[in-house]
């Protein structure tokens, strides 16, 4: 054993991978009260470590075995590398290391399939796995994120006083929990993700709206944005747009949002969303649409190509529109956002089914009401809505929320409309309430639609006046 | 040899799968003078050919081998099998039977990736595999359907003249084309689907939006219907929507449609469609949002439900907007029409550019001019659109269209208004105008998407004023 690893032996918490996540949960691990050894496999990372925060509780080490000797048993390692191949390298190099019992968490944004399969291999191998959410950024890493780990109960048993000692708290508990087996807790953070895609696209929505609508400056709306977010519109990504709008460009004083290039990516996690949403059968709209926003957005080459031959609409906004246009944008985000949570909620309430991970969807409200990106006011009711109806088939009809959205809607449709007029697109505002007319609607045109499928491909159709018929085929020539 | 095969010895073409396509399929080939021999794993399949279209030209033969040992060489085999691991199958079952540089083509909706897969499989083993996409339902398959294969062009030139035999024909040509390598045909076979999901609800929207909107009737809405079909918004799926608005059920008198239930399925090629366009970067709004409305129709019980506790607005129609409806509705399908082509053009586009496909979009338009589902009017000036600009960017800045959507664009405005404003869902007619909105804004607010990404996630961003700065990240809380 080497002189670092015996000088940390009996550490309680490993960190693999000392990039800007990785480093930010050792050191709160390690405030924590836990001897924390690091390991990376960049040599920078290891020394940069040791420079800035080396200390008897925290050290970081170049060699792996060193790492994992330094452990006490059932050893403790998070693995904090890129989501994908790199985790199953870390795995094959660790295996030959550990103990029967070491817990291996991947704190990455690992796609869930892969933590069930990882989760089964260690099973294999005498070895417990855990696949473990985590958002916040870097701040929240630092100081308290929101963690969703999913494994087998007596792994997460053992690691359990790590993850709630560094969790975020709030007046509703701390922001961890047992999400559920293998894959449970990726797919939870992954719904996560896709929910923060279609909350900042809304929030950008309403942004356009207002600026190319009223023409508002970054700092108007920054005082807008300030009054909402002291009523039932709190959220974290709110209080992030406002900072942001406030900030300004050190050289020219202007607000530096609007020196920010309007081209967005989009990765990993959102994309998923929509994917496996897609293979489960659950809409997702609201989500879907934010992604393709993103993608449009970065195609900014040809949108300035074509702004040039496709002039769009020369109607203005009337007064009234101008008069009310901000209260109906804070009914339709606040309205929107539900639909787009409602969405996020049965996602992970039928991948729940189909995986057999029972989630507590009021657990998932409650450890998201901290630390996380799309924590938010909201949340409590939407926690409460789900402590008392646990199945509930969808947050639009729950007690809490269905009167809120008869309530707002009709400022929603306003919103709308007026952007529709004036051609400022609103992809997700109007994706999120098609699928609120359509989830209310008890007759939806798709008989038409089940008409043409018989009418030209043979697929049959079900009779509304005769269920018991089953499925039926009609010639509609003759 | 049985006395079957070698009555048979000598056929031109096998056709491995007798369900309805394959049946339908295989008596078209023969009445154009091939002599076809057929084979299924179901007895009943083959006696049931033999017994209804029996001939010297055209025999079912109950064994595999026989089948395989009747055919001229370098056989020709199409499989007309289920997509998925019967594929696989068939082809395990057939390495055996076969000689080097025998045909065997896939014209099943498989997936494009098992089609290149199996491309490559077969050439390894010496022989030619093709992806075949085939639409136009069986009444396509049986008189005349637009044929995409896909794969080598030695082997494409193998089957040319008995598929262009038996494609559909248009005053723009044969329906059918060597699409390109391996997976190809497939993929745009797949698109083509996605497509067809697109255009059904469109009409479906416009469907909803005149018969709530209105109190239309199925006869009036044939009637009206087929006045749009004498002119630009001609289609096979329009034509459909007449012959199923007007077939009455026989019991009772009433229009059957009226009757059908209004819950549809989605499956295979529309949700890869969605998801591969997410996979290579490319928006299919109005595709997705097909699907999720396919979905959401799937959850009758829940919407009746939920009818009762969201009721929706108390508005209704101003007396302009009733006179002027139908009107509205005209131009709003066909401006959104041109955009989901649009997005499925698109889509094949940058497929081709991956995977090196070099896929003439314009052909794909002349194929698609006849026998398919999608076939429709503005093909013709899409395919000159294409044929002029080969590598135009996007349908919607051709010369073709863009005039066109600047002047239907109000009243497809005006559509989406007046749906949202009384609550019927128009979640494909809005996500078209939201994209061809997006698509024509030289500024989106994404600009505030990077600066929150920054702000909460130090992911960077790019300056407009800066460009050879690159990425920079800013503290956005100082």
């Amino acid at each position: 054993m080497s002189a670092a690893a015996s000088a940390q032996a009996g550490a309680q918490f490993g960190v693999a991978g000392l990039g800007v996540m990785g480093a930010a949960l050792a050191l709160n691990i390690s405030d924590h009260g836990f001897k924390v050894v690091g390991w990376d496999r960049d040599a920078k990372h290891v020394d940069e470590m040791n420079r800035k925060h080396g200390r008897p509780e925290l050290q970081a080490l170049a060699s792996l075995e060193s790492f994992v000797a330094s452990l006490e048993r059932p050893r403790r390692i998070l693995l904090m590398v890129t989501a994908g191949a790199a985790v199953d390298q870390m795995l094959e190099r660790l295996f030959p290391l550990l103990s029967p019992g070491d817990v291996v968490m991947d704190a990455g944004n690992s796609w869930f399939q892969d933590t069930r399969r990882r989760e089964e291999l260690c099973k294999s191998k005498g070895f417990r796995f855990l696949g473990v959410g985590v958002s916040g950024g870097e701040e929240g890493a630092r100081h308290g994120p929101s963690i969703m780990p999913g494994g087998p109960t007596e792994a997460y048993a053992l690691v359990r006083p790590v993850l709630e000692a560094i969790a975020a708290r709030t007046d509703e508990g701390l922001c961890v929990t047992h999400v559920g087996p293998d894959g449970a807790g990726h797919f939870v953070k992954m719904v996560h993700n896709g929910i923060e895609y279609a909350d900042m696209q809304l929030l950008a929505e309403t942004y356009d709206v207002l600026r190319r609508g009223l023409g508002l400056s970054a700092d108007a709306l920054a005082d807008l944005f300030s009054k909402w977010n002291e009523g039932i519109a709190e959220s974290f990504l709110l209080e992030t747009t406002i900072k942001v709008l406030r900030k300004k460009d050190a050289q020219t004083g202007k607000p530096l949002v609007d020196l920010v290039l309007d081209k967005a990516g989009q990765k990993g996690t959102g994309k998923w969303t929509v994917q496996v949403a897609l293979d489960l059968g659950v809409p997702v709209p609201s989500i879907a649409a934010s992604l393709d926003a993103r993608v449009l957005s970065s195609m900014k080459d040809e949108r300035v190509a074509a702004s040039r031959k496709l002039q769009g609409p020369s109607e203005t906004l009337s007064a009234e529109e101008k008069a009310q246009l901000a209260q109906w944008a804070h009914d339709a985000l606040y309205a929107a956002r539900v639909v787009t949570y409602a969405q996020g909620m049965r996602l992970i309430q039928a991948a729940s089914q189909e995986y057999k991970w029972n989630i507590s969807l009021a657990e998932m409200a409650r450890i998201w009401r901290g630390g996380c990106i799309i924590r938010a006011k909201l949340l409590t009711p939407l926690r409460e809505a789900f402590t008392q109806q646990p199945d509930l088939p969808n947050l639009l009809v729950s007690d809490a929320f269905a009167p809120v959205l008869e309530k707002m809607a009709p400022a929603w449709r306003k919103l709308v409309g007026t952007a529709t007029k004036v051609g400022i697109p609103v992809p997700v505002f109007s994706a999120s309430l098609a699928y609120l007319d359509s989830y209310r609607s008890a007759e939806l045109p798709q008989n038409l639609t089940q008409a043409q499928r018989d009418a030209f491909g043979a697929h049959t159709y079900q009779r509304r006046d005769k269920p018991e018929a089953g499925f039926v085929h009609t010639d509609w020539n003759s």
